[in-house]
């Protein structure tokens, strides 16, 4: 495919197939979005049930599972490892976040904690 | 669910619910990695064919666009929105990485530059 207009004008063709990534690009974020939420009602549920049962909040083995099982699910995935290790640390930052805001919420005499899951889980 | 056994040693129900959460929690993990694979190679396809039409690799309008419905679905999926922002912030940055590596490798007289897509796409 080559543009065959005038400058400054773009060829139909090319904005057809530019729409077409970017329908994909949404609808990908769209999927991971919605994967997000279900993660994070998992790591919810994790909290609550490691805060009920008197669990530890962190659990380094697993999070070192889970960082070298991603990596290679990135590299089969012809992603990069590191940015997959980026992207967990990423979320587990979040999960921090809700966690220390459940505990505001505690202190403020609301909810029991859900601060006792790992942060990435 | 209540444990009860000794201090120290864990109801194997609450073991075994533990388990269920973290097998769900790595189940998303990898359907979010493969699809961040897939993400990257729409944006890296964007990328050529911006260079090779001389289209102008940054779009703010549809960058705008993403954000607003990113947060939309995040409200919707009961994600925090600012989160969903956050998370294509960081996507972007990852774009960003992508585009100056190829220019890098451009410079060094390698394949021709992808690095005119739009950084989030």
């Amino acid at each position: 495919m080559t543009s065959n207009t005038s400058p400054g004008a773009v060829d139909p063709a090319v904005r057809e197939e530019l729409a077409r990534l970017r329908d994909s690009i949404d609808n990908i974020d769209a999927a991971v979005v919605h994967m997000l939420a279900e993660r994070f009602k998992c790591t919810q549920q994790v909290g609550h049930l490691k805060a009920r049962h008197q669990l530890p909040p962190a659990d380094p083995a697993r999070e070192a599972r889970q960082i070298a099982r991603l990596r290679t699910l990135a590299e089969n995935a012809k992603l990069d490892p590191a940015f997959a290790e980026k992207f967990l640390n990423f979320i587990i930052a979040e999960v921090i976040r809700h966690h220390e805001r459940i505990a505001d919420d505690k202190t403020n005499g609301a909810a029991p904690a859900a601060d006792a899951s790992g942060p990435g889980e």
